[in-house]
């Protein structure tokens, strides 16, 4: 089990499904050191391994415990989510400050839990009021109505978007490369030459022109080899069509 | 309808509840603009409808289209949805650079639509040919098992997070107010005194430290108006019940 990942902790859950589910979406993001509180319907749960299919190991590993004060005593610091406002005094954060916190807080050596609460009523207040701060997902206020699920999967997306470096952009290239400046050059040389056959710039003032707009635009698109390498072959087909009169033409 | 916000288009979806999910998943996060490509159950889906209840709108208002082509057809920005590599020299993005882009795209007037494949094939190469980019979220390579309700959930929250300015931390205060300077100080006279009083600044040379201490302690604690009144009752109790020997003592 990771020890420097917040644990996810589901106080009084109905459904076993829902605890599958839970599951699942902690482990999508690399989660999995989960806590179970009072389950209605006892533990081990069929119905919850039965929905973690692939993510039963963290059902496996999940704690069991008898009361939220168990749950989260040998944490250091404990957030609650919530949908709405519970008439109590306390910090209120959305998903992505919070792993920011829970991230910084790890870092130091401090052991950080999330309590989510049961599928409709969600935690009680006697819970909040034992978390330092509570998780509020910025839902439209039209339709606040996330499932619990659903509530541990943006938590779980948070977490991993906080502490996982993604590249911002990447390419996936296949069995090819990107042009190089020659065989781009060269790409822009022939269609011009074919364009400039054809009759392509006109009026003749307008030709300059219109020549570097194209230059421009082999320069701007990420053109791969294989690019390249079609479009000298759409040149040579339009001259070799041009060329036979006798009718549609085979490329060699 | 929301113009300004990106279209979410799902391609061949099969099961009525998955569509229903995603129409809840969308309207969580005040996106109502959705597109259904060939569904596999025909439409209208009661199954749909059952599932998207309260997000009933999203469907009533989501339009039809017989393949992906006509579905993009007006759209000056398409990203299709992929959890594997596709064999396309195209761009990944995760979907919080793709909805910095879409937020960007949608800010000159263009138009953008995000495809989400069907529930368990995702879209087909050719329809991933059409797309400008791929939105690929970075899940754990161990268990990339997101369907297709939380995909579109996962996406549009991120287009909420690009787009909506949350406060990055608010405190609820209830029916009271921080405490201010001087009722802080008055606190902290109070306390001190009270422990003076009890013999706590014990040894007398660590007293001054222990002193500061504390009066930090007062100073860092976000306290209520409410909290330091609690705080001064408990003072004034203990030293009712250091008085009264002859049982528990009880609050005035």
């Amino acid at each position: 089990m990771s020890t420097n990942a917040p644990v996810m902790i589901l106080v009084a859950p109905q459904m076993g499904e829902n605890i599958g589910a839970a599951a699942r979406a902690m482990w999508n993001f690399g989660l999995d050191r989960m806590r179970v509180v009072a389950p209605r319907d006892g533990w081990p749960n069929a119905r919850a391994a039965a929905l973690a299919s692939g993510a039963g190991r963290v059902l496996d590993e999940a704690h069991l415990f008898g009361d939220t004060c168990a749950a989260v005593a040998d944490l250091d610091y404990v957030f609650a989510t919530t949908a709405r406002q519970r008439g109590l005094t306390k910090s209120i954060v959305t998903p992505e400050r919070a792993m920011e916190q829970t991230r910084a807080l790890i870092g130091t050596g401090q052991k950080v839990g999330i309590l989510f609460g049961a599928e409709r009523a969600g935690l009680e207040n006697v819970d909040i009021a034992r978390a330092n701060a509570i998780i509020s997902v910025p839902v439209n206020p039209a339709f606040p109505s996330l499932n619990l699920a659903q509530c541990v999967l943006l938590t779980s997306y948070e977490w991993q978007r906080q502490t996982v470096q993604v590249a911002p952009e990447t390419v996936e290239l296949v069995k090819t490369r990107f042009a190089n400046g020659l065989e781009r050059e060269k790409l822009g040389d022939h269609i011009e030459q074919r364009l400039e056959d054809a009759g392509f710039f006109f009026p003749p003032d307008k030709g300059a022109h219109m020549k570097q707009s194209l230059r421009n635009m082999w320069g701007r698109l990420p053109l791969t080899f294989a690019d390249v390498q079609i479009l000298h072959g759409m040149m040579r087909q339009f001259a070799r069509w041009k060329d036979d009169v006798s009718g549609p033409s085979k490329p060699e």
